[in-house]
Parts: C-alpha cells; sequence; structure tokens
C-alpha cells in the first residue's frame, strides 16, 4: 500500500503518556491496522508501533506476502516466539500472552497504549505479565485515517467510478421493466425483484474489482427501514431506494452513493418527500467547508426538513418516522469512519471523504434517500460523485 | 436465523463464576455474536447473555430488522438510553460506557464475562463504572458453535454446491484455454490470468449467493506460498492451486475446497508431490472419526509426506518448504473456527465441520493442496465435497 501514512500524532501520545508503544491484535477487519501495517490478513496479526519503526508479528503463513507486501520496518513470525509449543502447553489464550510479551521485550517495549477495540483477553493476558496497557480513547489513529492523502482519493474516487457503472446497470433494469397487471415490475418474463437487481449491482461491481457485503434494493414500506437490505418484487408507483457502498477488493477503500427511484407515480406526497430531500441534501452541500462542523452541516439538513413540517431525531429523538439517522460519516478504508456528520460531528477539515445523506421515512409512504460521497476543500467540498440527482429512473 | 442455539454451557459457567451475564460488543465480522443473537449488522451492537434470555442493544437504524430478525428475546435501542446527550456531554467512549452500565442495570447485572476479543476500551470503562467484567478464557461459545446442527449442516451443504459450481468453471477455463508460444494460457484471443479466473469464479459464486473477501488462483511460484491470491498469466506446465472459500450472503456460512490443476506437464517431482499430497488427504481422511484428535489426524497427513522425504512443520518447525501449515480447521460462520485440526487439536465429536488439506509447497516446483471439507461422525466421516481429486483439467 502506498498510502504515505503520518503517524506523528500518535507517537507524540505516546511520548506524552510515556508509553513505549503502540499495538493493535486484530484481523483483516481492522482498519486502524490496516493503515498503520500497509498489511492485511484474515486471520489475526499484531501491529507495533514504536518510535522508530513499525513491526508485524505474523503466522508463517503470512510471513512471505507480510515480507514483500506490508509497509512495516519488520515482520516476525509467531514461530520464532514458540507459538505452538507454548500454546500446546499453556492452550491459546495464555500461549498467545506469552509470545505476545516476548515479541514486546524484543522491541524493549515494557507499557503500551491500545485501541478501544483492543482484545480484553490479550490485555489482561499481558497485564497479569506485568505489561502496562492502556486504552488511547481519543481515536488517534481514526482521526489519521480521516484525512485523506491524494493516493487515497484517487482509491475512492476509482471504487465511486464502478459504483455509478453498478447504479446505472440498476436504474436501468428499472427504467426498462414492463408493468403487469398488479403493477409488479417484470424483466425477461419474470418480476423483477429486490434479489434480482442486487445480484445486477454486485456482478457489475465484480466486474469492476470491487465487492460488498451488503447493497440496499428496498421497495415501498422495506425502504422506510434505512438499514432494511429489501427482497421481494418491486413495484410500479411505489419509492425504491437504492444504496451500494461497494470496496475495492485489492486497495480496500469504500465508496458510497444512494439513490431513490420511482416508475409511474408515486403520489403526491412521496414526490414532496423526494423534493424536500433534495433542498435538505443541497442544503448540506452548501454548509460544507474546512472548520465548520459536522453538526452545523447536520444542522443545515434537519432545518430543511423540519421546515417541511416531517421530523427529525433532533426535534423528537424518539421518532421512527422523518429522518431518522445522521446527515452522513467518513467513508475510507472503513465504510462508517471519522468524521461524523451528525449532532457530534466536530470540525471538518480539508481531506476528509463524507457522505451526504438525509432522508426522510414512513412506512405508510416509503422511503427517500439521496446520497453523495464528497471530499471537503478548504472553502466548501468536491463532489466525488458523478451521478444524476432524480425520481424518474432512465436507461442510458 | 433457525439455529437452535444451546446456549447451557454459556450458562453454565455463568453459575459457576457466580457471574450475571455474557456480554458481547462487536459487529458483522464477530461470529460468535451472529450466532448467539441471530442477528448482524454493520455497525457494533451488544448482546447480552443471561440466565432468563437474549438481549440485544442497538441503534435507532437497526430497531425494526432486529426486532424482526434477531432471536434476541428483548431488543433495546441506543436512543431509549439518550446515547446522542451522552456521547456529546462525555465523548464516544465514556458515552458508550454509561449507556452500556446503564443497559446491564436495566437487565440486573452486576457482573459480566465477556468473550477474549471483547474491546478493552468498553471493559475497563464498565469497570471505570463498578461492574466486574471477566474475560471468559475457553472460548465457550466457539465451543458451542464448532458442533453443527441439522439446519447448519443444510446451509454449509449449500455453500460447498456453490463452491462446486465455482471450481468446476475455473477447471472449465483451464481446461480449454489454448497454450501460445510462450506457454501461456490463452482464452478468448487473451492471456488468462490469475485475476480472470478469479473473476469469473466470483461471479458464479454471486449468481449462487454466496460472495468472498479472497480467492487464491496462484500458479508457479506463487502457488508456493500458501496464502499468495496469485496474479497474471497462468501457464502450461506449471501448478495451479485453486482455493475458493465462499459465504452464503444470506446465512453467513462459509465453504472451502482446494484443488491443483496442471496444463500440459508439470515434470515428474510435481506429479510426485501431487501423489503424495493424495495420500496425505487420504490417511488424514481414514483417520477422523468422534473421539480422535485433530493433532492425530494432522500426524497422519505429517506421516506420509515425512515419509516421502518433505519437510513438515513437525520435523523442522522453522521449514519454509514442505507442509507448512496444519492440516485443517474447523468451517462455519467463521471461515477459521474450531475445532483444529493441528499439533494443539483436541478431541473431534460428531457434528464437527473441518477441512482436510494437506499441502507440499516449494517455490522452485510450486505448490500443491488438496482439500475437503467434511463433517465428523461418530464412526468417521461424511464428506460435503462432491468434487473429482485429479491433477489434470477436464472441461464437463
Amino acid at each position: 500500500m502506498d498510502v504515505d501514512v503520518d503517524l506523528s500524532p500518535l507517537r507524540d501520545h505516546l511520548e506524552t503518556e510515556g508509553l513505549d508503544g503502540y499495538l493493535i491484535d486484530d484481523d483483516a477487519s481492522d482498519a486502524d491496522q490496516r493503515y498503520v501495517s500497509g498489511f492485511t490478513a484474515p486471520d489475526p496479526y499484531q501491529t507495533l508501533v514504536t518510535q522508530d519503526g513499525v513491526h508485524l508479528l505474523v503466522s508463517g503463513l503470512e510471513y512471505g506476502r507480510a515480507s514483500k507486501e506490508s509497509s512495516a520496518d519488520s515482520v516476525s513470525r509467531l514461530a520464532a516466539y514458540d507459538y505452538q509449543t507454548l500454546v500446546a502447553e499453556h492452550g491459546a489464550y495464555e500461549g498467545k500472552s506469552r509470545v505476545l510479551a516476548a515479541f514486546l521485550e524484543d522491541h524493549g517495549v515494557d507499557s503500551v497504549a491500545v485501541p478501544r477495540n483492543f482484545p480484553t483477553g490479550t490485555a489482561d493476558g499481558l497485564r497479569e505479565r506485568g505489561l502496562e496497557v492502556t486504552v488511547e480513547p481519543e481515536g488517534i489513529v481514526e482521526d489519521v485515517r480521516a484525512t485523506k492523502t491524494e493516493w487515497e482519493l484517487e482509491q475512492i474516487r476509482a471504487t465511486q467510478r464502478a459504483n455509478e457503472a453498478a447504479m446505472a446497470r440498476a436504474e436501468e433494469l428499472i427504467a426498462t421493466a414492463d408493468v403487469d397487471g398488479d403493477g409488479v415490475l417484470v424483466s425477461d418474463g419474470e418480476a423483477l425483484t429486490s434479489e434480482r437487481v442486487t445480484e445486477e449491482i454486485e456482478v457489475t461491481l465484480l466486474r469492476h474489482g470491487c465487492g460488498l457485503d451488503d447493497t440496499i434494493v428496498a421497495c415501498g414500506a422495506d425502504g422506510a427501514d434505512p438499514h432494511d437490505r429489501g427482497s421481494g418484487p418491486l413495484e410500479a408507483d411505489e419509492l425504491i431506494v437504492i444504496d451500494i457502498f461497494p470496496r475495492d477488493k485489492e486497495t480496500g477503500y469504500f465508496a458510497d452513493m444512494t439513490r431513490t427511484f420511482a416508475r409511474g407515480d408515486p403520489g403526491e406526497e412521496a414526490r414532496r418527500r423526494y423534493e424536500v430531500t433534495e433542498r435538505a441534501y443541497e442544503a448540506a452541500l452548501e454548509t460544507v467547508a474546512a472548520g465548520v462542523t459536522g453538526a452545523a452541516v447536520h444542522d443545515a439538513a434537519c432545518d430543511v426538513i423540519e421546515d417541511a413540517g416531517y421530523e427529525t431525531l433532533r426535534s423528537d429523538p424518539n421518532t421512527e418516522t422523518g429522518f431518522i439517522h445522521s446527515t452522513g460519516h467518513g467513508v475510507g478504508l472503513d465504510i462508517h469512519e471519522e468524521p461524523s456528520v451528525s449532532p457530534s460531528g466536530g470540525d471538518l477539515a480539508a481531506g476528509h471523504v463524507i457522505s451526504i445523506e438525509p432522508g426522510i421515512y414512513d412506512p405508510a409512504v416509503g422511503g427517500v434517500r439521496i446520497e453523495d460521497l464528497i471530499v471537503v476543500t478548504e472553502n466548501g467540498y468536491e463532489n466525488l460523485t458523478d451521478y444524476r440527482v432524480g425520481l424518474e429512473p432512465t436507461a442510458e
């Protein structure tokens, strides 16, 4: 990975706190570890940051690849610390603690800061062996990751291009479907289901080098639950929310985009909600700039939605209809990362990549959500999304 | 999820230790949490097991789906504990601790066991608020998960059928490719690369409802590093290792299978290694039965490979060639789970699903690995894999 990682805030923290190192013990799902080590692996591995370098501890299976691909200054193998013997003697739990303690000792480390999600089993095991383990509560690595380098922006743009190809394929399927006598969309002689559209989205993404775990293609009442993935036949005269958040399989960088479509006439109230959501999205975008808080951007979206007579979590923290989520979130090696564009969102900075995605939900009407991915600049933002906003689906 | 989860070993542990509950704080990547709660979500959520039920704590975004889909006895929303207000007042770290402490209090819980991978930040935060947090070192939930119910076996079989379709597509591409003057495999007028075969495997899996993060299609020296995913043109007269481990997108259950192919003549030494690997695979399979240890099954594979004159990690813990990994691992909601078929592997039990996958590696020759997925029975095993073993690729 060619990320030019600036770990100085982390090293400053270690110096201030009088700690020898920062230790991560996780697997491929940990974006911080991937960022710091320039490496990812399906099984757990350990990354140690000291003042003089980044040091990996991996299984023999990963050793060759870690030595070739990682950005670490040194790579050690579990076998060098008699891992198998220690596990056989002391069990997986204590065996691992012993290996890690020896690895830390090799690097002159007696005290470590660890991330909040560091395994309690490992922390308590190291503490039992006399090491000092302190949680780093601020999420320093997450903060560093929030500001993207030019190289990272290129990766996110590439993922977003794949996202647009997938959205275009989904929109085309909806635009060109027939409508049967029951109002069900039909394509190639069969009902066009959420599942079929999802499959076409995912195949398109795979052809562009991206994968994903989940896609949302949610019609009618399904779309009123923002995390419902949707199922069953898509129908005319209903709102259809499509939210795609692919990840490049090679680089690991995500993109995120949502569009809402309707074939036929979803009704006056649905069209009004679409128009209000679009205005909220525009108001949020117009507010974005370095130095503005994520909370202020969220407020701008809430203002529009509340003025139009809908609830938000700001006007009623317990509402289950209206605008029932945050305006956005950071996107990078995690699909949800810093900064937050929510009531708790702090200052935005140039280089932050965030989603802007207001929506209005009600099971009786369906869901509307419009989402672009943008990068914050000194005076505003650059939109990383190149995709038309519009309720009526069209085929290219 | 219809898993008939037997949490009695966990509840027995709580009673023995005098603890009120078992708490998981993780996201979709945590198979234990998915198993216990019958629920999965992209963002972190919490699962509490007490003597009288399973209780979820989720964000408002997940509340609707969790109430509908999870197997929990109760579902609570973060908003019910003023999450946003507490985070705004105390920061994300302490805000979350306060919410969790209140959630535990609501369920009458003063002391919890937690899994080894429980976040240290959460553990220390709860401890600061006076709760007792003890790591459960044995992996009781993982142990429960190791023995599959009939329903779970059906899900794994379904994933394995998708795996076989994908392997057949890969084998067909290799079998039907032309060979150009440089010995490169050519299909549709272009070099048949690892990347192209991987893409066809993954599209086939998607069409069968499965996804995956990684696939291995590794030719020549690439295949000698068991975790190298492979890249570039596939060549005739070289060993090609194909390892596919898909996951059903709906149920979350994995399958795992490896075959090694060669177009043309990979040479006498490569053919010998294939033959030895096949014998090691057969010896390991013949050893499997309930009550036999994973270590004994691993030894059976090592015996064959060492007798044939190759190193194993048993004969030389530092070897980088020969048989340089374990014979197998459990497969279920995680691709690597209990039980282990390695030097530390304990008793196998009926219902354990394991891979049997010996291999022999050397950069000078390439890699050979043969892997089936099986379920342990009282007197032996049932092979969940329906795919021919053979070095020469054939098209259906």
